[in-house]
């Protein structure tokens, strides 16, 4: 089966603001056996509406309209699917009356264009819509003589994603044949984007029967596989079997199995080991803590961390010597192994990680030059670091090398 | 005049992956007079390309078409213009020698897949692309009578935007009516979203020839107005008298009236008054800092900063007495003063900020509910905090309690 998206909206056409509730539907449609073959963004034209949604009935067999059905004169979704289908639009009693309760209970007097959310599409159901004063609508029709389904969402996430897996998906099973999905999530840290694809696209092109998305971000790749059967224990035998090759393959590359973030993967070993871990970070601002505070319940293992920009603080936070910085300098892996040493016996942690480098856009010179990144891991019994050199511009180069940090603490951890 | 851009590639229509390029050329297109009236995401199927090719040209004057100018055999976007505008591919040998050179340079086998990156549209011109293999083209044609031009844009953004600023914007400003535009981006922090459309929908509705867009985000306006006009001195005119009838209103939640960011406007009021910054945070778990050191040169003014989760580490780095966490709790305005207090004499800076909250998703009784958070800003003459309460999940309390930090320092500072 296929489907098409439109949001309906001229922000969105604007340099600012994307539609993001595609994203979301598409996951779900996904998930019960339907394919996004199209996504369109229009305006708030009437003339524009009415061409998409008929371009879309004649290429599709599932529509789903996100947005316009709120109360302004911009807001045209309905009469644009009663004008490209010549359905008429009734004014729904009981809506009416709930439009009214609604203006009642806020203690706000309704203006007469409100009532307008009370129409509905002839042969359409209303969709009940309990966090926003829009119902959405369903209809299931012809179009061309084909059967086509036609879904119109309101556009705030808050409403629109709510109500489409209380009412359109169940709907939707209930119209299509019955499908089981299976999916599973790889994730694999540091690996360089050809070696991956090298290694990893001999074997999941043999799998025909599932799809496999591969996203790479700064220094993270993240593989989905999708297969879709008509039997569930077919659909996960074939998922895992793909997931247990591509594991082997990306050896200690890989973190997660389940989609878990690497962040959370390092709380978790640190979680199993009853270890503390605090931070020492120059170079990446904060973003090492960021990232793992933005995980529910890190305070249970990681004590803090300090951004140390400059020397003194180094000192002070961390317990650098002067001396070690003016000898190697601040980007250098002795101030690395110094921080992460230093800010773990201050914090009284389980194990430190010290970050220090270069992330431009000015400050570089011919032997450190921007990019250069020494991290370093200290426990009890040792303290190692690494060099590295990312290219990119200042926010590349944090995202790298916060990447690069939380990949080393793991693989000390594991 | 009337654009679509089409975005070609099945990968962004899966769950995970979206068009920006769209986003790019939108901002550009705006800036020399031409309105993006459709956008579309298409798979890589031959038909359903050249179906949305047709589509687009029947409903706009300018297509551009993104991606799917690579050598695979999922790139079709030449075989699909020239299937719906039934004109004949002609291989440059111009282009493939140039291939041939780039694979020798490279050192690297060509695969004969590689040529058809050489194939140019009957009547178009091949647009230079130094980031890649796959030329861009340019093709000013007829449809069904009409004049239309249209664009073939590789797809990494890394090609796409370079090409289109030197190749293609010169081109389309040559062709269309010459537009002068001017704009203006001006930002506000922490003003209720309401209280804003309040004030200012009623003056910038009556500037018709002017279009602002208003985004808001977790504490942040941001306006931006746009006035396209033949003559550059009227456009400029219009957009500055419309910002200051805004700003007047906006008074002083207003920050910035050219587009920077909060993190830069306080940074350069720093700068002005020749003063650093140190940070103790706790609930926002580095993200002020993260914030503060994404800018380059921050280093300049912020000394640096300290996540301190645990309470141990608030007395061990901001010399937080345990007596007052005991007495008070860590969440209180007594430990958010002795925080940016603490933090400031620690750091030897002008100004110390301390935060301290619940950020969820537990944690929270009825006293101190999640979402709690305090605020203090110190120097040498005073410290003051202020308490605030945010609604949402982790992330977003993270980011409303990050941007009142810094609000709340630039408040201090003006």
């Amino acid at each position: 089966m296929k489907s098409e998206i439109i949001a309906v909206g001229s922000e969105m056409l604007t340099p600012w603001r994307q539609d993001t509730n595609s994203l979301y539907l598409t996951e779900k449609l996904n998930e019960i056996g339907v394919t996004v073959a199209f996504k369109t963004v229009v305006g708030d034209r009437r003339k524009d509406l009415v061409g998409a949604i008929r371009t879309a009935l004649g290429r599709t067999d599932i529509l789903a309209l996100i947005g316009g059905l709120g109360p302004t004169e911009d807001d045209l979704t309905r009469e644009a699917v009663a004008e490209a289908l010549s359905l008429t639009l009734r004014r729904d009693a009981t809506q009416v009356a709930a439009l009214h309760a609604r203006a009642a209970t806020w203690r706000i007097p309704m203006p007469s264009n409100n009532l307008k959310q009370a129409d509905v599409l002839e042969g359409a159901a209303l969709l009940p819509n309990p966090n926003g004063s829009a119902p959405g609508q369903w209809l299931d029709t012809k179009f061309a003589a084909y059967r086509k389904l036609i879904l119109l969402l309101p556009g705030p996430p808050g409403e629109c994603r709510p109500l489409f897996d209380a009412e359109c998906i169940p709907r939707l099973r209930a119209v299509l044949p019955v499908r089981s999905i299976a999916r599973r999530t790889l994730r694999a840290a540091m690996i360089p984007e050809s070696q991956a694809d090298k290694l990893l696209a001999p074997i999941y092109t043999t799998y025909a029967d599932v799809e496999t998305t591969i996203l790479a971000n700064a220094g993270d790749i993240q593989l989905t596989l999708l297969c879709s059967k008509s039997n569930a224990a077919d659909a996960r035998q074939r998922v895992d079997e793909l997931a247990g090759r591509l594991e082997e393959a990306l050896e200690d590359w890989l973190y997660s199995s389940d989609g878990e973030t690497l962040e959370q993967i390092v709380l978790y070993y640190l979680g199993l080991r009853q270890a503390t871990l605090a931070v020492a970070e120059s170079c990446t601002g904060g973003m090492v803590s960021e990232r793992i505070t933005s995980v529910p319940g890190s305070s249970r293992s990681f004590l803090g961390g300090v951004v140390v920009y400059s020397n003194e603080l180094k000192t002070v936070f961390a317990n650098v010597p002067p001396e070690l910085i003016a000898q190697y300098g601040a980007v250098s892996s002795e101030v690395a192994k110094a921080l992460a040493n230093g800010i773990r016996l201050r914090a009284g942690a389980t194990f430190g990680v010290g970050v220090t480098g270069i992330a431009g856009p000015t400050g570089g010179t011919e032997l450190k030059p921007i990019g250069l990144v020494h991290i370093a891991v200290s426990d009890a019994q040792k303290t190692e670091s690494v060099e590295r050199i990312f290219r990119g511009d200042r926010t590349r180069i944090h995202q790298w090398a916060t990447q690069q940090t939380l990949d080393l603490v793991r693989r000390r951890l594991r």
